[in-house]
């Protein structure tokens, strides 16, 4: 199958609308390119950080292998693959070589950063087999896409700092990203506590897998009696750390996820009398993107998604949705 | 040798005076009890935090074992041995099982919490065996009392988190707690970064192993080239965050090990895309400060102490040095 000559992708542009352009195709492939036919992308709220700015947007994508470089081995035409946020480094600094790309500062290749002209809201890629993935045969492409990223942000850090069985994981916000750290917590068999804003999201948050559910407003009166061992933020602003710090276990574990801008302050007493570790968290190697992968379909776990097609009134319908936080949970585009 | 009917004990009062009293000996030990002569006491700013109450005060004690309870095994008469902070706990709740004592619910006994009657500015104390550790040969009783609170909350923390040759350290204040940090990161072969409100301790921190000195306020015009893998925050006032973000590298390690009253405000940005963690660090397990000692034994550190005589006069001159901030760098008592 010859590469495309050109094919369509969905840009931000100055005035903060999703456009609709069209990007050259390249001619020949370098020798670890994946060009792959985009059929689902994931619509990410940090995608809406970048809606003013002149690049194909989109980072949680999923596609069918048309072409391959020369020293690809791991893909062949037909496979199903994804890829999220991170595209490449240089394979040879400190950090490449523990699997972490986004901090290569020799050729870093990342959404938003490098790249301009490839995204997942497209129906058209080239990608390096790096950190590129295959889809398990299992999971549908249109609930794979949320895993590329928000997913993989739950996962590797409550994997990594060993959630087991009976752990008690609090999660701050039911969203994109809130959504899948219930549905994973819950098969790691954690008690999923959660915390909201209003009632309304109770229902969803127990068919995902919540044990607890808290309305935010009314800890004060009503709140988990037992004490927490994780907690996950994934909301859009920051929470009283305070109350929240009331909440927490003896050296327990607070993992930041997501984006915003204000410092985040937090109560010094609690903060060392308990030993709490607070952890930025946002990216992962490869390897973790692949595990991710597995554990979801090894554990059935299925995202809660809202389709639109892969177009100009697609894109920007998801984008509304999102941006007025009323998507459940994740909107996927499907090409 | 029989308990002693009564002995000197040197207690905080309500105007913030160190005053001498007599505690009435004990007529018979528990099971696990160790009754010994007290012969060394470090003195440590969070004494200071007690010096209102009705107590008696110091937790970094050496002492000579007279006496032991029928189930103690591990010490004999004659012993030397040592106790910090925390004295025991249930032992059979889920944090004393993984030795974290500090946390037990059922039964605690700790510093300036439970057991006033006893502490490490006194001639004599009976403690349990459960938390006591005997003072390797090589070192020193004064030299050994500021490990026994001090060193542990720098070393553990450290070797916990993997500080391992080549690692560049970071240590904010050069104080009872940061000259021990700087000693225990340069045995650990890490390059030791040494932050400092004046200039006046390059010396004494380049003897104890610092690599780099850097005078805080002119970090913006002259601070360290490459970026920390840990920063370990000693000093009695917390630093301007954001400047010492900007120096942290990716996935590295913030320890708060210390106490003040202020909010912790960390700027979000740096906090997430480096993705930084940040740990409230006090306790340590029993096991944790067998290790410390060992590890000093073992790399021949020594702390810096200025000696005061174990009487109300040397225990007040003690306190003042430290209050003024003039100590260099741990005051230790001597009987």
């Amino acid at each position: 199958m010859g590469l495309p000559t050109e094919y369509s992708v969905f840009k931000g542009s100055q005035e903060g609308k999703v456009v609709k352009a069209v990007s050259k195709g390249k001619t020949e492939l370098a020798p670890n390119d994946v060009a792959m036919r985009i059929t689902h992308s994931g619509v990410c709220g940090t995608d809406l950080h970048h809606i003013h700015k002149d690049m194909v947007l989109g980072h949680e994508g999923i596609g069918v292998v048309e072409a391959v470089g020369n020293k690809v081995t791991k893909f062949k035409p037909g496979d199903r693959v994804g890829f999220g946020y991170i595209r490449d480094g240089c394979g040879t600094c400190k950090h490449c070589k523990a699997g972490n790309l986004w901090y290569c500062t020799v050729a870093p290749r990342h959404y938003a950063t490098q790249d301009f002209d490839q995204g997942s809201f497209a129906s058209y890629a080239v990608w390096p087999d790096t950190n590129l993935h295959k889809i398990p045969d299992n999971i549908d492409s249109a609930e794979a896409a949320p895993f590329m990223c928000a997913g993989m942000t739950v996962f590797v850090p409550m994997r990594n700092l060993g959630v087991k069985a009976g752990d008690r994981v609090g999660i701050i916000g039911v969203g994109g990203v809130g959504h899948l750290a219930i549905a994973f917590a819950a098969k790691l068999d954690a008690e999923v506590v959660v915390f909201s804003s209003s009632d309304e999201k109770r229902s969803d948050a127990e068919k995902l897998g919540a044990s607890e559910f808290y309305v935010t407003n009314d800890l004060a009166s009503k709140g988990p009696e037992k004490k927490l061992d994780y907690l996950l933020w994934t909301a859009t602003s920051l929470p009283d750390w305070p109350t929240f710090f009331n909440l927490m276990g003896p050296r327990s574990h607070i993992v930041l996820i997501g984006l915003q801008t204000d410092d985040v302050v937090l109560p010094f007493q609690p903060l060392m009398g308990k030993e709490i570790t607070v952890h930025g968290s946002l990216f992962s190697t490869p390897d973790e993107l692949e595990d991710t992968l597995a554990f979801a379909s090894q554990h059935d776990i299925h995202p809660i998604i809202e389709k639109f097609p892969m177009n100009e009134a697609g894109v920007g319908q998801a984008i509304g949705r999102i941006a007025s936080g009323k998507v459940r949970y994740r909107g996927v585009l499907v090409a």
